[in-house]
Order: structure tokens, then sequence, then C-alpha cells
């Protein structure tokens, strides 16, 4: 059971890989061909492995989620499956465990380490011994309630719990070449097909997740039942299947036909994850009308659901998205793992459809959704992403307030590690035309064409500078094409050395081409707009109405307590936007981090105000100091009629 | 069992009768002393009893809480508690069956009715069957958990259902004279007293209610055992005995000492019952620290967690207060209950402290918080108030949207049925010096002193109307002084034919008083400003930031699509505050209904706009068309900066 078969190098690739007869206007790049080397992201991947993936399997053995799995390989204890209150069960504990491995899949592929190795191989082979014989594997249902086997898949997440063991599996296949997890999923995927498949009963996870781990299980191994399963279960979906629980049909996305659903409903990380597995479902079917259902949803979201920190979610009872512009920034739920898989969907569309908006979507989530869930230290988290604290509230749940060490539902700390492990393939893509680069970061790319290789370095102070440097270092010898993204907050570009210097002023990303002969050394510089830009919100968000936000590069901005006058209450403060506004270092974040200045008032009861220079900083960095008051959106001076 | 002994005269008298030691400015009326004959609430009184309260009769047996007590009595069958989802179970079943009987109760003091009588009788007999020998009566405990009495007093509400028991017990003897309900309450109440008393452990409700119901059970027999079980609830909350629940300790009020607590938090409903029950143990008492506490929390309440409506609760996930000013208007919870409660409160702090603010928070909550909840027909209810609702929006949940026959957990419309039978005694309170009227109705009062019999009548067509005329029908023959409260919404009052024509301009309610020797035939009329007012939210509620709401008289008005042109989006529509403004009939409505007109504008999406006569009606009055969009808080025309 313990023998680990390596692959040769033909198995190394990238997750998200379509098949050649997929819908694909893009391709990803390996794994193991592009490289974070240094910079901004150098710094947060850095972190991620050095501190945060040792201090998650620490959790994982403190709160009992390996020892589960030690339950369900024979062990003797007592299960550990209690919310954070008397009475709710967490019975999807062992996917902590899958995310994690996952995380340390992409880790070993970016770079071997023999102490992160070791423990991998350790829990590699609990699960190992955790699976029975007929494939299923689950510590749950197998140690607290056995013999009730996908008895209540409206909230057992015994599927949603597979999707995530494919999805290790699959990392530790293309980053280190290691199949020992893919027979575990294949077995389980097995087993699944059995109960569910086309010979089987008609059944839905009420957690979407497992559709897109089995289209890439289908993409690792050839086998189409999976993709069959997968295509099965999208199609289920929208029939009411799962009833209507505790929050109605559309909590779990079973209220319309995943193809027929006009707009993102209930549960967004439900929703989120249903739409990957819907892309990439679509994608290898060639089933343009399911790929354009998701387009739709997917812009309606943008323009009506999102925060402007590319979070999503605006009720906590549900944990679900609410009404067109129902945004409010203090109640807002916008989870960790929502962005995260707003990621996950938008670079599947990015790599079906091409269209840049998808990649200024993921720049926009990864700086100001996903990373405000990571403290600076890389060991607190949060769950909820809040874009308003009050200076008085009231008592703060586990989910808000602070970055909380770990979570009774820890679903978000192993998405992050598992997220920014893989951050590197959400980077560039490549076409038969050229090299796409979708992200800035300072790193290298491999891209290999029948005629040789091509490889870049990219060099960037980014996202605190918007200059990005791209030097060919090795080259075909017939042209191929450059593309880089000029993404929609920037009010013009100019590349220099090349053969335009382009500028735009356009309201949406777009790329800009350089197609030559290129040779070794040939260097070029995008340079974007970073001036501070002071934001609207529109007149259709109501909850932020009267309200104006600063951001500067791809980084939302916010004000907290610590950097007001002292005694000033952050309720009293207003922006003024026609004031002037400048980029100021903030060594106290960070040695490079840049903060905002911009012209602000103290409002008095009375109604007086006084002027003062309020100092933000990057919504991601919030709460790493004194936690007081925090609000992206700052009430402009209100008229006086 | 079932023999029905009726007290002399003697027995009857209003709820919340402070005892002759106890703190109290101002004594309540009796129930059968003070008469709505007509005018507003004597339409709305009259659908309660005619159509609403023989509706709830119906509703109980469908819904089977009749059926669950008949099996407690011993009757065969299967217990009905699911809630609205699979696995959540509802233990309280029984507390709509008190609320109505308690609704009965009252509604025959007002006027004999054979068939509600006898309907009533059949309950109460029922209830008299289904009681334990030993006192106890929980239908849920008795029939699905025999032995687990009091075992989760955190959730269970075995508490909370005595406490309806006794306040129903508590009409019947003072509006009917009928104690059978007491005997009942009685014998429940010592045998809590056995469990939970000096005598035994210490043990507190997750749900307030009983606080109050036993203090009035003391106020009633005389037993201050009673009164000392109330101070000893009151006093061991706060301490950590229910633990943290799924929403933390504050969420059941016992994350500080009910006299130290400097603001309302968590569940709404909770914390309002819990402060009744800690103003009636502390009038009782003497407790003037206690008294302040409670004044301490609902100035702040009123201040910073209270809707324009009187609505209390912004958040669903918990139906809890939220941070300070955090009052979201389309998802604001403001639970028909809570309005409720909040009128009950601010009716003892009136009779405690005499502070006429209660008592101009009492009619704004009941014309604004608390008849919203009822379809103008009665047969329909909200659970949740919000102050908007979006042309667009997700699909709706029991208890948000529109009005609903009935709910699962229908805790609100058996509420609203014995507000409304019991709202005349909340209008006008009596002292040595005189007689004081608080709310504004066509009816007649009598209050007896030593000298003679105070009896006057008023008429009125509030709240459509201003005037409010006072005829002295009988008077003792020494000078006594008639109170006319003045409410803070009025910018000036007029008193015609008294002693001083009063005119006032404060931002705060006040009492005009008229001191004379009456003869009997005097009038005099109190004349209101009705002006129609824009109110501006002030800068702190974020929520509505930008916005502006309009009011008449004490009555809040919205905006409904059906009265928009045709085509139009409600979200499209600005009001422009500085325009003219007037009131309308509104027949449509009902036949004394008023309207308002606001100089509205219809924005384009290029931001064009045109100019139309917008028109407002009462937010009571919405949903009970063609429910289609709704806002109380309308944009003003953004500046263009």
């Amino acid at each position: 059971m313990n023998a680990r078969r390596v692959l040769s190098g033909a198995g190394l690739d990238a997750a998200v890989r379509p098949t050649p007869s997929a819908i694909s206007r893009f391709a990803p790049i390996g794994a193991r061909d592009i490289r974070v080397t240094g910079g901004f992201w150098g710094e947060r991947l850095r972190t991620n492995r050095e501190r945060t993936i040792p201090y998650g399997l620490e959790q994982l053995r403190l709160a009992g989620n390996l020892a589960n799995l030690k339950l369900a390989a024979g062990a003797h204890g007592r299960y550990r499956a209690l919310g954070e209150s008397a009475g709710t069960i967490f019975p999807f504990l062992d996917t902590d465990v899958y995310k994690w491995l996952e995380a340390v899949g992409w880790e070993l592929g970016r770079a071997p380490d023999r102490v992160l190795n070791d423990a991998a191989d350790d829990v590699i082979a609990l699960v190992e011994r955790a699976q029975r014989d007929d494939g299923y594997l689950n510590s749950y249902v197998q140690v607290v309630a056995p013999g009730r086997e996908y008895d209540d898949l409206a909230w057992g997440h015994e599927l949603y719990s597979f999707g995530h063991l494919i999805q290790a599996a699959i990392a530790w296949q293309r980053a280190v070449g290691d199949d020992r997890l893919l027979r575990v999923a294949t077995r389980a995927a097995d087993a699944v097909d059995r109960e569910l498949g086309p010979g089987g009963r008609d059944g839905i996870d009420g957690h979407p997740e497992v559709e897109m781990a089995l289209v890439e299980l289908y993409r690792a191994t050839g086998e189409r039942r999976y993709l069959e399963l997968a295509a099965r279960m999208i199609d289920l979906r929208g029939h009411g299947l799962l009833g209507i629980g505790r929050y109605g049909s559309a909590y779990w996305q079973d209220h319309a036909p995943v193809r027929e659903a006009r707009t993102v409903t209930g549960h967004a990380v439900r929703q989120l994850y249903l739409d990957c597995g819907a892309v990439d479902v679509a994608t290898e079917l060639g089933d343009g009308q399911l790929l354009e259902a998701v387009v739709r949803r997917w812009h309606d979201m943008m323009e009506t659901r999102t925060y402007l920190t590319g979070g999503l979610g605006s009720r906590h009872r549900d944990e679900a998205f609410g009404d067109p512009y129902e945004l409010p920034p203090d109640q807002a739920y916008a989870e960790t793992c929502a962005s995260i898989a707003s990621v996950m969907l938008a670079w599947r569309l990015l790599l079906a459809t091409g269209d840049p908006a998808h990649a200024d979507a993921i720049e926009r989530t990864a700086f100001n959704g996903v990373l405000p869930g990571l403290s600076l230290e890389g060991t607190d988290f949060f769950y909820v992403n809040a874009l308003q604290r009050r200076t008085e509230r009231v008592d703060e749940d586990e989910r808000s307030g602070t970055r909380k060490p770990w979570f009774a539902c820890a679903c978000c700390p192993p998405n992050v590690m598992r997220f920014l492990s893989s951050w590197q393939q959400y980077l560039a893509t490549t076409d038969a035309g050229g090299v796409q680069l979708h992200q800035f970061f300072t790193g290298e790319l491999t891209a290999e064409r029948a005629s040789g290789s091509i490889r870049i370095s990219t060099a960037t102070g980014y996202p605190w500078d918007g200059a990005v440097t791209v030097t060919i270092l090795e080259t075909p010898v017939e042209p191929w094409t450059l593309s880089l993204r000029v993404p929609a907050w920037s009010g013009s570009a100019t590349l220099r050395n090349g053969t335009t210097e382009a500028v735009t002023m356009l309201p949406r990303a777009r790329m800009i081409e350089e197609t030559r002969r290129w040779q070794a050394g040939d260097a070029l510089t995008l340079e974007l707009d970073t001036a501070v830009r002071a934001i609207d919100p529109g007149r259709y968000v109501d909850a932020v109405r009267g309200c104006v936000a600063l951001e500067r590069g791809p980084l939302v901005y916010c004000i907290e307590t610590a950097d007001l006058p002292a005694g000033t209450v952050l309720e009293d403060v207003e922006l003024d936007p026609s004031g002037a506004t400048a980029a100021v270092a903030r060594r106290d974040l960070s040695p490079t981090a840049i903060g905002v200045t911009a012209a602000g008032l103290i409002r008095s009861e009375t109604g007086d105000h006084r002027e003062i220079e309020l100092n933000a900083i990057p919504y991601f960095t919030w709460a790493n100091r004194t936690v007081e008051a925090m609000r992206v959106w700052i009430p402009r001076p209100a008229d006086e009629s």
C-alpha cells in the first residue's frame, strides 16, 4: 500500500489542463514550468511554505482531523466532529487534511523539502490505511455512522470530501509525479460511480466540489467514466433532488438546472465550486450552452453581487449571495473560501474564453479577497472578510472580528494554503501564438514549442510599483506573440521598447500584444498607472451610498483606527474625494509596502469639522496591528441641503 | 377541574399593575375601564377580534398545537414539533396556544362573545387536562422527552412556556374574572419554584419571559415567592449559566449581569422580555439600581439600534441586535415580536418613570413596528419587517418577502393578537393628580378617585388627522390635571380651549398639562402638526446614508412599485427633500387613509432624470396590494462632485 511510484516527467503538469479536444482558448503552464522567485508573491509564498503549512499540520493534529482518520484506519478512540456549538456535527473534517495535502503536493513541486515530504508521507499513508477495501473513504461515516454511506447526500459532504481527495491526488501526481493518492482517489471515485453513476441511483452532493475534481481525474487518467459522472451530477442538479433543507433549494443551487439558472444564488462557495465543475464539464464535452450559462452568471455576479475586494456572499445566516447590489460592508460574509473559489472559476473561464476580464477578477480577488484571509505572519486566519468594523461592536463570533488561529469549521485555512501553493499556476498561459502574462510577478516561465523553448523572466515591484519588465531568456527562431494584460484599473499603460508604445484609456481589461522575432536578451517594460483612485460605489449599492473608497494599483485600501489622530473615532472620519492624494512608504507594515494619503475630515458631534491627512493601508494588511475599527468605504462630506 | 370561579369585580384590572409599594410614577387603567370605540384603532381591533383571532384558532388546530396538548392529556398520536426544516425541533409550540388564550381573555373583557367564549373554554379545559398532577406542563417534554424536565434550560423553552401560560392566566383573571387558568399557572409556577427556587438548583431559561410573568403572578396572588423567584432569575443571569450555545452568551444576555450590561445585545426578543422582567422586579423591590440599568439600556437602544419604524434586531442569523447604528433596511430583522416586546418594555418604563419618551416610542412602534406584521385583512403575517424590498431579489424564505398565512415557528401571529386585544391598556394612565393621555384614540375611559369618577371621552381622526378632542363626561368637584402627550414628531402643538394655548417646538416628547376644576361637558382639542416631514437618518447609520424618509403624524411612509409610473424600477427613484410635499386621500388603501406626495426623480441608466410626483403610503399598509419592490429610505439625488 505504501509504495511510491514516481511517474516520468510526462506526468508533471498543471491543475486544470483541458484535454486536446476541449473548448480552450489558452492552455495552462505546467506546475513546474513557472516559478515565482521573489518580489511580493515570493514573500507571500515563502510565508505559506515555511510557516502556514507546517502550522496547519500542527492544527490538524490538535483539532483531531488526523486522529479521526486513524480511527477509520482501525485505531480506537472517540471521534471528534463537534462544531462550534453543541449539537452541530461537522462530517467534513477529512477535507482539511486533503487540502493540506494538496498544498504540500504543489509545494514539493515548487521545490523539494525533506521535512515536509516526510510529514506528508505519514499523512498519505494514513489516508491509504483509512480507505476501505471497497474504495469508500470517509472517517465520519466509517467511525460514527457505519452503514449510512450516501445516506445524507444533502448535508453529509461525502462527495465533497471525495472531491478534495481527488484534488490532492492531482497535485501530487502533476507536481511531484507521485501517484499514491491518485490510486486512493481512483478507488474512491470508482466507489462513487458504482453507487451514483449511470447504473446507480440519482444523487448529488449538497456541497458541489466533486464535479470539477472528477473532470480532473478524467484528465489525469483518461478514464471517461469520471467525466460522465461529473456531467451526470451537473445535469441532475436543479431538479429538487436535495429538497429544500434549511435554507431553500437555491441554497445548494438545486432550484434551477445549471444550464438555465440566470444568477448565482445561495451559499457562495457551493455556487462557485459548482460553476467550476460546470465549466470543466462544458469544456471537455464541447458543451457551449453550458459554458455560456456559467459565463452569463459570472458577469451578472461581477456586476451585481461582488464586493470591491472581490469578496462574495453578503449574508451570514446561510453564507449566501443576497439580492443584486445587496453588499453591506459591515455584515459582508465574503468568506475566504469563496474568494478562492472565485479565482478557481475565473481561471477556468479565462482558459476557456480568453477574456481578460477574468484575469482582472483573479487579480482583484487574490490581492483583496484571498490575502486578507491570512495574517502577514501566516498563522492567523479570517473566515469572514468584512469591509467595515465599527469602533463599538457586539461580541464577536468565531468567524469575524479578528483573525483566529483556527476554526471549528476550518475550511478556510488549508484552502488558503493550497491557493498560495498553486498560485504560480494562475499567472500565465500559452496558446499557439505565444505566451500570455495575466498576472505580474517576479519569476520565470518556460513554454515548450515544437521549434524550441520560450523562456522568459519577469521582474516587478508589483503591486507597489506599476512597472513590469519582461526579459526573453530563450526563444525559438520564428516570431511569437507576448501578450500582457492591462488591468481595467489602469487609466493608461505604456509599453517601453515595444513596437508600439501603447496607451489605453479603457474601462475594461485588455491585452497588449507584441509580436516579433524575439532575441534572447530582449526586454520590455509595461508601465501601469498607479495613481491613487477614489472609487464611487455606483448608485445601486445601497449600503455604501455617499461613500468613497481608495484604490491604488490592484489594491483596495482601508483606514484603521491605528492611523488616525489619537482619540479619533473612526465613525467621525470623512473623505473628501476632491482633495489631493499621495502614495507613501509604509515600512511599518512591510519593507516595501505603500500606503495612501487622502484629504480627510473629522466631523464633531456638532457638525464642525477639522481637516486631517488620512492614511490608508492596503485592505489585505488590516487587523495586523492593534485591531480596532476599520472601513473600506468612507463617507464623503454630506452636502448641507 | 373544569369549574369556573368568577371573581368579584375587584379582581378585574389591567396587566402590569404595580403593587402600592412599587416604584411607580403612573398607574395603569383597568382593562375594562378604558375602551376604544371607533376610529383607526377601533377598526384594527375589530379586525383582530372578528377575523384574526378566529383564524388563529383554526391555525392552531391545523398546525397541531392543540393536538400536541391532547397528546399530553393522554390521547394517542404523533407529536408535531418539526421546524421549517428537517432536524429543527420546536419545543415551544404550547406558547402559541397560551398567547391566543391571552388575546381571547382580553377580548372577552372588552365585550362578551359566546362563540369565542365557548372556543376558549374548550382550549382552557384542554390545558387543564394536559397539566400533570405535580403541576408540570409542557406537551413537548411530556410526550417526546418524558423524564427530561428542565434538562435543556438553554434551548428547551420550558420556563418561557410557563411565562406565556401565566400571562394568559392573568388576562383571564383581570379582564374576565375567571381564574381557571390562574390555578393551572399557579401550580406550574409552584413546580418551577420547587425545582429552581431558592431551595433548588440555579437555573434560568435561554429565552426570558417567565420573569415578568412571575411578577404578575405575584401581583395577582400576593404570593411573594413568585416575585422572589423572578428576582432570583434576574440575578442569576449574566454569569454564564447557559454556556455559549450556538451564538455566544450575549445571544441570551448571559454575558453580563442584568444590572450591569450597558447595551442591549443578542436576540432582540429575549433582551426585551428580559428587561420587562427586570423592570417589574425592580419596581416591586424598589431596586432603583436595576431600574436605572434598564433605563440606560433603553435610551442607548433607541439612539443606536432602533429602526425608524421602531423595529429592533438587524441580524437574521441570530435574530439579534447588531453593532450600534448597524441598521440595514433590506436585511432588517425587526421581528414583529420584538416590536411587541418593545411596546411592553416602554409601557413598564413609562409607568415607572413617567418619561413621555417611552410613550413616544410606544406610538412609533405600535404604528410602524407592530401593525405591519398583520395584513389589513387580518389573516396574513410578517415575521420579519424589512424596510426595503428590491425589485430583483433572491428566493424568499418563510419569514420575509410577503406576509404569510402562518409560520412553522408561529410566535408572531398570536403575539399580534394579544397585543391588539390589550392595546387599550397602553393608552392612558392615572396618578394622584389626574389622568394622562399618552396615545390618541376614539373612546372612553374612567378613573376612580376617592371623591368620585373621572370619565372622559376622546375623539380623533388620528393618525390621519392631528386633532384630538377630549370631552369631560363626569368629574369630581375638586381640580385635577389632564395631561396630553405632545409627540416629539410634532413641530408645534396647540391646545384649543386650554388655559394656555401651548405651542412647543421641541425635539423630544413632553406633556401639556391642563389643571382645572372641570365641568362635565368641558372639551379641549389638542392640535398636532401633521405636516409631511423629510427625515434625515443622521450620519452614523451607514446603511441609509444619502437617503431620506417621509413621515407624517406618527406614521412612517414608504414607496411601493404599484404607485410608480408603469415600467419604473423602484431602484431608479430618488427623492428631492427640498421639493413640495402634500397629504392626499388614499381610499384605495382604506376609506380614511392619507398618503403623501413628494418630489421624485427617475434616474436613467445614463444619469439623466425626469421629475415625477412620488406617492408614498403608510409603511404599515405595504404589501397589501401587488407585492413588488418597496423602500422606506429613498436616495437623495447625489451631488455631481
